[in-house]
C-alpha cells in the first residue's frame, strides 16, 4: 500500500517582485509593493510531500532522516537568510513568485528523489497565500 | 506548468441548521445545539484554491490583489457579520451547513473566475471541523 | 512554589453589540457591522490561567480533570452555541463585548476557585483580537 | 453534489520504533532515537475526511455528530494515554510508525463508513512530520 | 474594572543586523546568516496590548476599529514590505534587531494612545523567536 | 531599556505520573489516563523567555544563537525521545507533571543564564493544557 509522508520546513528570505522588460509603471500595477527596489522578505514553509509504497519490513514510505538532510542542502542551505533575486543563480533571471520558487525547488528535489515516488510541493508565502505545485 | 494556488480569508456570522419540513424533535435529534432558534455564531474560515497554468512572464497563476478583491466582495461583503438565515438571500430556502455554505460560496465565485482554471474551496467551521468543495 | 496553569477551552455563540440608550446611529458609529440586529457570531477561544502552589506530593497546581469539568459546567454548558444576548441571563442588560463576556466568566469562576489561587482570563474573539482580564 | 468533509481529533500516545528481525545497530541506523527500548511519546492530531453526496435536505455529507462518535469509540478509546507497542493488538507485531498508525486507523474506521463513502486519513505525528493514507 | 485588549497585526519586511562600528569578522560571528549584505527577510507578527478601565456604558477598553486604524497608518503604513535598513527614517543608524524594532514601534504607539493606558508589544519574527516590550 | 525574549523548542518524551506512596486506587483517581503503568507520551513545546537590558550596541537583550544552543544541551539533548520517569535522572524520585517538568528545566537553566537576567517558562504539554513557571 502507498502513503504520503510530508516534511515542512522553514526559511526566511528577501525577494523582490520586478519583470525587466516592463516599464516600471507595468510593474507596480502587476506587482504592487512587491515591487519595491528595495526588497522585502517572508519567513517561507514548505510542505513537501513524498507518495510511495510503505516498507512492509521498516514501516517507512522514507526515512524522514534522509528527507530532512535532503531538505536542509537543498532548500535551507540555498535559501535561508539569502536575497533570493541577488544570492542564488535560480533566479537570476526568473522572477521570485511563490509560483516560481515552489517550481525551482521541486526540480532540485525531483533530481534527488526516486522516480516511483511522486513529490508533491506547498509553499506558504505568508498566512493567508500558498501555491501548490507537483510538475504537471 | 500548472500551479495551485490558495488565498485564506475569514469571516463571521450567526447562523441555525434547521430543515423546515421536519418536527422539531427530528431537527433536535439531526442538528443537536445547532437548531437553537436564537442562533449560534462561528469565525469561517475560508481556503480559495486556484489552478491553472502559471504566465512564463509574470510567474502568476492569477494575481492575488484580483483574486483578494473578488473574495472581498463575493465573500466578505456578503457574509461577514451577517445572520446567514436572516440577511442573505442564497440561505433563505437553504439550510446553512458548511457544505452548502462552501457550495453557495463556490457558486458565486465560479462565475467570476474564467474556465481555464480550476476551483476547490475548503471552509473550516470551527477549529477541528471543514469541508471541501470542488462542485464534482 | 508556584506555577501558573492554563486550560483552553472553546464555544461558539451568537452576539450583537447594541446600547439600549443610544441611537441607532450612536450604535453603529461605535459598533459598526456588530451591531447588525440580526446577530453575527464568533468562535470563541478562552484560556483559563490558574496560579497557586504545586502540591509537593501530587506535582499539581490543581488537577486539569477538576478545572477541565468546572469550565464544561460554567462555560460550555452556558454559552456554547448559544445567543448571547437573548439565551443566557448574564447579557440580559450587559452588552456582550469581548471585556464583558470575560469579565462575566471571570466571575463566575472566581466563586468556584479557591481564593488561594489567582484567575486570569484570556478570551479571543477572531484570530486577531483578544483580551485580558483578571478582576483587577 | 459531492463534499469532502473533515473531523480533527488528537490522542496522545508513547511508541517505540523497532523491527525485531534487525540486529540493534540497523535499528538504531533506520530508527535513531525512535528506537529508543524505554519509549518516548507524541500528541498525535488525526484529520478524517468522508467523502460522499451531500444530503439534499439535511445538507449533510454525513452528521459530524455520528463520525466524532465513532472517533471516540474507534480512535480515542484504543489509543489515547496508551503505549502502543504494549497496550493495543494492532500493533503487538507491526512497528507503529506513522505510516502504519495511519494505515490501522483507516482499517479500523473503513468498516464501520458505508462504502459509498471515500476515506482519507492525515494523521500528524508532530508539527512538521505527518503521513496521508487513503487505502491505494 | 480593567482589562487588556489584544490586536494582532502583520508586516512583510526585508531587513539587514549590522553594527557599522564593528569589523566583518565580529559582524558575522555575533550576527551570522542575519548579516547577509543583500538583506534577508519576514513575516513580522505584531501583538499591541492596551491595558486600561473597560467604559461602563460601551463595554470597550478602546475601539478596536480606532486601534486597528491607528496600526494601520503607524505600522503597516510604515513597514509593511519596506527595507527596514533603507526605506525607513528609523533604522537608518539603529539595528533592526527585533528588540529594536518592537522599541521603535512602542515609541511611535505610545505618542498617540492615550497615558491612562498601560502598552505593551510583542513582536514575532519567525515562529520560534519573539520579543516583548513595554517601555520599562 | 529591557526586553523579553522568547525561544520556543520542541520535544517529544513519554512519561507515567505516579506516586509511590499511594495505593493504586488513589493513583488511578488523582492521574486517571496518565497512571498508566505503560507510560504515554507527548510533543511539548517549550517557550523560555528571557528579560535584561537591550545591548545598546548591539541592539540584542541576548544572542539567540547562544539561547538556542543552550536549549539544545540542556533541553533537547536531557529530554528529547526520552522516558521521563526511566531514562533521566531528574525524574527519578519526582512526579513528572508539566509543572515539575518546567520546574526541573527552570531549575538547570537559571545556573547557565547570568542573574541580571530573569526566566521564565511556559510548557506546554497538549494543545489545551500549559503551565508557566518562573521560580517564585
Amino acid at each position: 500500500m502507498k502513503a504520503t509522508i510530508c516534511r515542512k520546513i522553514r526559511f526566511n528570505a528577501a525577494h523582490r517582485l520586478h519583470v525587466p522588460d516592463w516599464d516600471a509603471q507595468t510593474n507596480f500595477k502587476v506587482f504592487g509593493k512587491c515591487n519595491n527596489p528595495n526588497y522585502h522578505g517572508h519567513n517561507y514553509v514548505l510542505e513537501v510531500k513524498v507518495r510511495g509504497e510503505i516498507d512492509p519490513v521498516s514501516g517507512y514510505v522514507m526515512d524522514m532522516k534522509i528527507l530532512k538532510a535532503l531538505l536542509e542542502n537543498e532548500v535551507e542551505d540555498k535559501f535561508d537568510h539569502k536575497n533570493l533575486n541577488l544570492d542564488t543563480s535560480e533566479f537570476k533571471d526568473l522572477n521570485p513568485t511563490a509560483e516560481n520558487i515552489a517550481a525551482v525547488i521541486y526540480n532540485n528535489l525531483r533530481l534527488k528523489i526516486e522516480n516511483t515516488k511522486e513529490l508533491t510541493l506547498i509553499l506558504h508565502e505568508t498566512e493567508n497565500n500558498s501555491v501548490e505545485y507537483n510538475g504537471k
